[in-house]
């Protein structure tokens, strides 16, 4: 089951799927508690295609990448994958080159456990920064999760990589095309420390279709770009993120151009399902927002005005307390505008472009950068809006034709109780 | 009497005086109430000098700039400025033409009472965004105004500039130069859409010393770089910033080489204690945090990474709840960094620069990447620290030799709650 959205609509020729990343044939998975997490429950998951897998991964931009991104970010230049092994409940970040040697070792663990190469192998890990792996723990979580790997695993797999998801993430799509019929399946996990360019999330993507690596790169990262990397919880980018994708052939189905075509479709819409997911089940959140942005004069003014109003407390603040306070939105993209002033000339003084529509689904409150007077069903219209879990919200800028698009959540009360109180 | 700050130290020939704008000599000020806020508040202040003064002035960068801002701007290349009038409650932004009508007729108003050409008087305003001023309250608030500017009315004017700043901020110093005794004096508000490049913030200030208008500009910009643009509470900038400051020379005195140089220290000063105010007074904060970045490979770097970490809600959360979570800093640090990888270069992967050190007061808690182990009684002072209303954190990167310094607030539930509940 794919997470309920509005803001996706799934290709006529897919079907839902069940038990995420080992839908696809030939891929089997398991989840086990190793006691880093309290209460037993399940942190550490391994995944592992059966044959090897043509892989495509990207990774976390933060300059203090963790200890697993380093280790994985090499191998996975090889473009073959063959097994993921991931821990939850300790990040593995800062922990200098003591937990580059920790990493290598679960690294090291796993693929023996297995029975694979080394390089085949890559290494993912969540939760707390600068506290050292319990490898007297993780160790023999290894050992049982990699005896314990099985077709119908991708549950418990799904399981153990959170952290403070509040519910599993996970989908997976039956595909029937003119080629035969192949499969997708992803896991992820990621509700807070969450940005635009990889975010604090992990998502582990398989595929049962035969492909070539360059094929299933440039699909996957297209479909990151979309995606993960057009969601915001808070603008914070972790130490960790990761997607791992797997192509291992095992459906024996071979696609041609028009099927490339709808698996990266496909594709799209099963990462951004999770992408939306993971901005609905943002820390404290209430409300997923869908920010479109056009009209800017490029591309690079159409991400920095999205993102402005996006990551603006006052604008997330608003739609938690339901008020639809364009107000703030004129001002966070005016601010992003502003910034933006040609050189030479003083910011905002010379701009040409300045929030000039603004519309909460179709009902527009801004036109020609002036208010809009509603009538009293308009307002009622309005108050709906406000109460729904998903909004659509665009923002019209009068200087150019470029546009971008976000999805972003709301700040709540909850969210500074969970980030004030969770602690290192 | 300033603001109360560890972070400002008063020049040893400064002395604090009274009354806030009307401290200098040769300036008089009032604060009336029009019936736009509620409960007869205070909500429309005149600030004159006797003569005319050289003026220096700063604004909003934000390309939403509000009509006050816009007709101001114009007006204040002159270098000549001899009244301010200011309203609060309604910030007079996305207004269209008819916004600039209304500020246009204040600003005549104010000249007509105070029997002024109208290019000498500034005009600035605060509060909602988007609904047209209630000129029939405005307009009978600037002719009480006017009738009633006299020497003591800078408490007054300090009142009536206020919009949810919970008491207001002003400040007057006397300094005993060579040349002879020159007075300062400051109001100023802002405690929300705060942020560096001018934030929701208005600052008037006064001067009795004889000044050029070049030298008053200069002196007048850099004080306001190193305070009211080294600050953030929420990332947000205004609509509707505004710094003003006339010099009238009604001292008599003036000043050589070394007392301008004095003056400029003390303006610093001045200015700085009403920054960090500002953040102190911050929507619902709880502590100021003077943020130090040292190490950075240039100061835009250094600037961004300051940024990066005041405005993290990770770390503006984690200093609400007390917790030294310095991991959110090495984070929040990396993904500046990681975003400032030299061309051709993946983000991050090849970024020399990474958190090398955290201190919080002299406490190091990061040496060289790694947690530094804290002894039983270190701990006790971490407490000790996380508890304290002012709190500096140095953050070394490991990358060259430039530097920025930022005060920010923490995220709290009362940010929440204001900004939730604020409604347009």
């Amino acid at each position: 089951m794919l997470p309920s959205t509005r803001f996706v609509t799934l290709p006529r020729f897919a079907a839902q799927g069940e038990r995420s990343v080992t839908f696809p044939k030939g891929f089997v998975a398991a989840g086990v508690a190793t006691g880093v997490k309290k209460r037993g429950k399940l942190d550490l998951g391994i995944l592992r295609s059966l044959r090897p897998a043509v892989s495509a991964a990207t990774f976390t931009s933060n300059a203090a990448a963790a200890a697993p991104v380093r280790l994985t970010r090499e191998s996975a230049a090889c473009d073959r994958l063959q097994a993921v092994v991931v821990n939850a409940g300790n990040a593995n970040a800062c922990t200098g080159k003591h937990g580059l040697g920790d990493a290598a070792r679960m690294r090291l663990l796993t693929a023996q456990h297995l029975h694979l190469p080394v390089e085949l192998v890559a290494i993912a890990s969540t939760g707390v920064i600068g506290v050292p792996l319990e490898m007297e723990k993780i160790e023999p979580g290894i050992a049982a999760a990699a005896a314990a790997v099985k077709p119908g695993g991708g549950e418990h797999f799904s399981q153990a990589i959170r952290t403070t998801d509040s519910s599993p993430k996970r989908g997976a799509l039956e595909l029937r095309l003119a080629e035969g019929v192949v499969r997708l399946g992803a896991a992820a996990k990621g509700c807070g420390m969450i940005s635009p360019h990889m975010a604090t999330m992990l998502c582990f993507v398989t595929c049962d279709a035969a492909l070539d690596a360059d094929d299933w790169r440039r699909m996957l990262i297209a479909a990151v770009d979309r995606s993960f990397n057009r969601i915001t919880v808070d603008g914070q980018e972790s130490t960790n993120d990761m997607v791992v994708g797997m192509a291992n052939g095992a459906s024996g189905v071979r696609l041609g151009d028009t099927g490339l075509r709808q698996l990266a479709e496909a594709l799209d819409a099963l990462l951004l399902s999770l992408a939306v997911a993971m901005v609905a089940d943002g820390e404290g959140a209430t409300k997923a927002v869908r920010l479109t942005v056009d009209g800017a004069r490029d591309a690079e003014e159409a991400e920095r005005i999205a993102r402005a109003v996006a990551d603006s407390p006052l604008v997330k603040t608003a739609f938690f307390g339901r008020d639809p306070n364009w107000g703030r939105v004129v001002q966070a993209a005016g601010q992003a505008v502003g910034r933006s002033a040609p050189a030479g000339r003083p910011p905002g003084s010379g701009a040409a472009a300045v929030a000039a529509d603004v519309l909460y689904e179709d009902l527009a409150l801004v036109r020609g950068g002036l208010p809009v007077s509603l009538s009293e069903s308009e307002q009622e219209r309005l108050a709906d809006i406000m109460a729904q879990h998903e909004i659509d919200v665009r923002v019209g800028i009068n200087g150019g034709d470029a546009g971008a698009t976000l999805y972003f959540s709301d700040l709540t009360h909850d969210y500074v109780t969970l980030n004030a109180e969770y602690t290192t």
